[in-house]
């Protein structure tokens, strides 16, 4: 088996490598620039690691493990845009560094690029590989929709929230799982089991981070505390908040989210104050504690080895105790 | 043979027949609405006409026509945001009607929902179709990209010109002849053939618009006369002559191009003027004429009956013949 780290460092090398066209300039330089910006490279590294847990070379399943990375900075292109996001990973974003135009079109030309790299699979399963891969893009894009729906909506359900985390998040992990085990020579089956983890993990993921904003260790966490509170973010905390709130908790609580002119650091600590409250973060931690079970239980089902799979489970670990 | 009208109709109905979910309906209502706007559906018609050429079900062929629909329509989509443009066919635009991040992100799954049209082929040609749907993508947006560069761009030579109307729009009718041609059990020497006759006819079409913008019938043509002249467009009639003009006609060129205050119909007259003085209309329809001579040429060496090719001739000089 080969370690997270040396996966990394593969795809960080084979990222490198890519070689695009010079002209049109203004179509090829935002690509180079986006993939060159970084990242933990944590999705294609998830699809090799599924490869190697089967026993597959890891060097087939390299391609398909930039897709899953072109296609990951395709939507961080475009949901730059939407967001109107001036800085990606402490750089600034292509749209503001070149123009929308050159943003919208060059992540065009990733998501075809993506494609180019998920076909590069064996015949006997390129059917199966793109339609997983496609369908997952859609998602991806349905929960992008939903996360700006979300931002206008007045009320959210808490499981239309869950679903949103699961679509524009938690999707692409199961979908490289997924298609790593494929190339490894794993059964549909096992593939679908590890699909299920991976969307399960990055369910979970997602609600620690929501937690970790409020309640995260400034120092450890590497975000402003708060900052979900700050911009009314429909986080999993906000709106179990406002489903167990009574009338008095409620009025206090809209206050503050209708509030123009505010200090940051009262409203931050006023709204954690009613959060704790109405325990909030333990409705967070037991959702996140039961979605973490059940991508532990998909992955105890795979038919492989304990040992194998211990990997992921340090993986698994290693993602969901960033604080505590 | 199937006759183009009955392909056309084919084509209209299953666009109507599509199904996209419900929600989000942000993302999917703009596709439904794009596609419903029409147009002549001449590309997927193509698709069909390739594969019912080689003796091939035209209903084995439906899929991936409707993806050469789907990803063309897309293509509009992401360009009218770029362009701003308020109208196409017509009708008001998906970022107008809607919003620029709603066009993006339901532009973004038709890319997605063209792939998995075009995956709807027999498994023997499957990696086959899909690069070159690939490749035609990405030329696709080359072509886009180039064209916005040459508004901005002093010096156009006509050979980055050519390469960018091919790019822009004739690569995909030479896609969709050549998927076509191989659906319909085509051999890849007879697929390329066509493909050639694709791209060289729909080169010499553009060629034909921007004549057909100064010298056309108004009455036939559709557009306004000279649209092309008021708005400076870098088409093949100025870069020839700006590339024909001596020092006098290029500073009087240039006093209209750079004019910002100007009316309409003499700006349209001083230039046609000019183009008449250098004679430019010859120079284009030589030009047009030696596209379309190797586009004919191409069609010439396909292995079929002549009678069968017939077909696609007729359906050329139909392009070609909208005024004269």
């Amino acid at each position: 088996m080969n370690t997270l780290k040396h996966l990394q460092l593969l795809i960080e090398q084979a990222v490198t490598d890519l070689q695009y066209p010079v002209q049109p300039a203004e179509l090829y330089e935002p690509i180079t620039y986006i993939l060159s910006v970084g990242g933990k490279r944590m999705r294609p590294a998830l699809l090799l690691m599924a490869c190697d847990l089967f026993g597959g070379d890891v060097n087939n399943a390299l391609h398909p493990a930039l897709a899953i990375e072109v296609f990951h900075n395709f939507t961080l292109v475009h949901d730059d845009i939407m967001d109107n996001a001036p800085l990606r990973r402490g750089k600034v974003t292509v749209h503001e560094k070149w123009n929308p135009n050159v943003a919208i079109l060059s992540g065009d030309v990733m998501l075809v690029e993506a494609y180019k790299l998920m076909m590069q699979v064996d015949a006997s399963i390129l059917r199966e590989v793109l339609e997983i891969f496609s369908n997952t893009a859609v998602g991806v894009c349905e929960g992008q929709q939903f996360d700006m729906n979300f931002e206008r909506q007045v009320n959210v359900e808490i499981a239309d929230y869950l679903n949103m985390i699961r679509l524009k998040t938690a999707v692409l992990l199961g979908c490289a799982l997924k298609i790593g085990a494929l190339i490894g020579g794993a059964t549909m089956v096992d593939a679908d089991l590890l699909c299920t983890f991976g969307e399960q993990l990055g369910i979970a993921f997602q609600l620690q981070d929501d937690i970790l904003d409020v309640y995260g260790d400034p120092d450890k966490f590497g975000k402003q505390v708060g900052g979900d509170i700050i911009s009314n973010k429909k986080t999993y905390l906000l709106l179990k908040a406002l489903e167990l709130a009574d009338a008095q908790i409620k009025t206090n609580l809209h206050q503050w989210l209708e509030a123009t002119q505010f200090d940051s650091i009262e409203k931050v600590k006023a709204v954690t104050t009613i959060y704790n409250q109405l325990d909030v973060r333990q409705h967070a931690e037991q959702e996140m504690y039961n979605f973490t079970t059940q991508a532990f239980s998909a992955l105890d089902k795979v038919n492989l080895p304990s040992d194998r799979k211990q990997f992921l489970r340090d993986f698994a670990d290693s993602l969901m105790v960033r604080e505590k």
